[in-house]
């Protein structure tokens, strides 16, 4: 299978990239990084990704920024960081995944645990997750030609504690080669409308 | 107790005002009808709304605009139309709310049974009340003074059924005055954090 993985260049998306790599031509996507570059959060910007790539037989998103803060000072702007970019970033991928890819094909995205359970400052980033989660779904319903959806929804990365330990106290943190056989078996398998939780 | 019903001239927002008004002083805001007007879509006019009405005990927002179509033709713009008018409609309130009601105040949602049922044509709408519930657990464990926030997630209205209901055969019609108790429940009662299902 040919699979494009965007967000190639960050933890997930490296250990991904690497698992897939072993039986599949990945094709490593990032914004700055990677074979190629896209803006998720453009929907013209991923077209144009996806006839650069050519036919492929799945995509893996594992991109996209939320503004962490304190809810008494969230303003609507700080929540459309969310919103535009990891939210409709990979609502993008999948619009614009359900006219290129190949019959049975797959579309796999990325939540997160902050959705279930949230942590100080994460009130975006948990209603992104939520939202990608009800997304997820629904496409997965009217998906055309068998083609399939799903998401991974990690806890906190053993990677990511340096940066992201204090907001996580008391979770679990999962490494990224156990995060990314989620993505592996949403791309390898048949599931539809799943979200895997990696905790 | 002083409860502010946002979309008061709707199916729900009726029912539930005048259940609350058996007990309570219930001010009646629509976005053209009503006692009071607003455009929840808009942060500052969510705010002057609670500076007119002055000081309350709980808000109820049972209002928001979301898009329904294929998802074959789906386009970033329609799904924007949902998540500023549906979901940032009541993430504003909710912003706005934590600087205005009274302590211990109470604030109630509306998402529904589309993000976990999903329908035909109903992506956006699914996504929108998935974030909201996303929302509603994070900005539990954040607000201050005793404030509350909780969700209704309603099943299509029996009301609704002559415009909806063919995309809602084999769903159990409920009668908004048995969606307006969940309403209440939230309001008189002391729950955070929850999301009631009515179905």
């Amino acid at each position: 299978m040919k699979v494009i993985v965007i967000g190639a260049t960050g933890t997930i998306g490296q250990a991904v990239s690497e698992q897939l790599a072993a039986r599949h031509e990945v094709i490593r996507v990032g914004n700055s990084g990677g074979q190629y570059q896209v803006d998720i959060a453009n929907l013209a910007s991923v077209e144009a990704l996806f006839d650069r790539v050519g036919k492929a037989d799945a995509v893996v998103v594992a991109a996209g920024n939320v503004h962490f803060g304190p809810l008494a000072d969230f303003t609507p702007e700080q929540f459309n960081i969310g919103l535009q970019h990891k939210l409709m970033g990979q609502v993008n991928v999948a619009l614009a995944a359900q006219r290129h890819l190949n019959d049975g094909g797959s579309i796999t995205l990325t939540s997160g645990i902050v959705g279930a359970e949230p942590i100080r400052y994460g009130a975006s980033a948990a209603t992104v997750n939520g939202a990608l989660e009800g997304f997820v779904r629904a496409a997965a319903i009217e998906l055309p030609r068998g083609l399939r959806i799903n998401a991974v929804n990690p806890s906190v990365l053993e990677e990511s504690m340096d940066n992201y330990g204090p907001y996580f106290h008391g979770f679990e943190p999962v490494p990224g080669r156990r995060v990314a056989l989620a993505y592996v078996k949403s791309v390898d398998g048949l599931h539809t409308g799943n979200v895997y939780r990696v905790w």
